[in-house]
């Protein structure tokens, strides 16, 4: 799944999901499950896009939402609560999940 | 400066102001700006954070503020504004800027 461009998101407002995190050592099945979370993400209601990329041990996913009752109804998706639990148990050190009202945007694009 | 880890928010609600960005080709001075930017936007009053990273071509900073008024005194300031200029002649290809206010987080951190 390509997340490594810009998201095509309309305007404001709308809702911004950040995840910042830090992995522990080891794979544990992370790879798989963090493609598998992103198609299931961009399959749900409502979602708008998703940027990423990580970097010095930091991971930032950023996930685009029309609203926060498509947020909460991601949030509770089976598979999803499985892949959080696992977070917790064993993939990351540290993370922090920021749920954000886009309130203005700013988009460039360099004329071709 | 050190960006590659956790941000040390307060309790929400508070605003994150997400820059994603694709590089042109060439160098133009932008790590020194960058780095620059980095600095003088730590400084400035409101500052409550920053986390950074990049890969595949999609750098995605965020940087946390205390208020509205402190995100527009930073747009505002003086070589910041002689940055975004470069910024739209030089050294995007593309990029978006979104205004966000934090609504609230959930932050992790695996005890030792």
């Amino acid at each position: 799944m390509e997340v490594s461009g810009l998201a095509n998101t309309p305007q404001p407002p709308y809702y911004a999901v950040t995840f910042t995190s830090i992995r522990t050592d080891g794979e544990n099945g992370y790879a798989e499950m963090a493609e598998r979370m992103a198609r299931l993400s961009s399959d749900s209601p409502g979602f708008l896009g998703m940027e990423h990329a990580a970097s010095d041990g930091l991971s930032i996913t950023i996930c685009y939402w029309e609203s926060l009752e498509a947020i909460a109804a991601w949030r509770q998706h089976e598979e999803h609560l499985l892949a959080q639990q696992k977070g917790y148990e064993q993939w990351y050190d540290s993370f922090a999940t920021r749920v954000c009202r886009v309130e203005r945007d700013n988009v460039f694009s360099r004329p071709k």
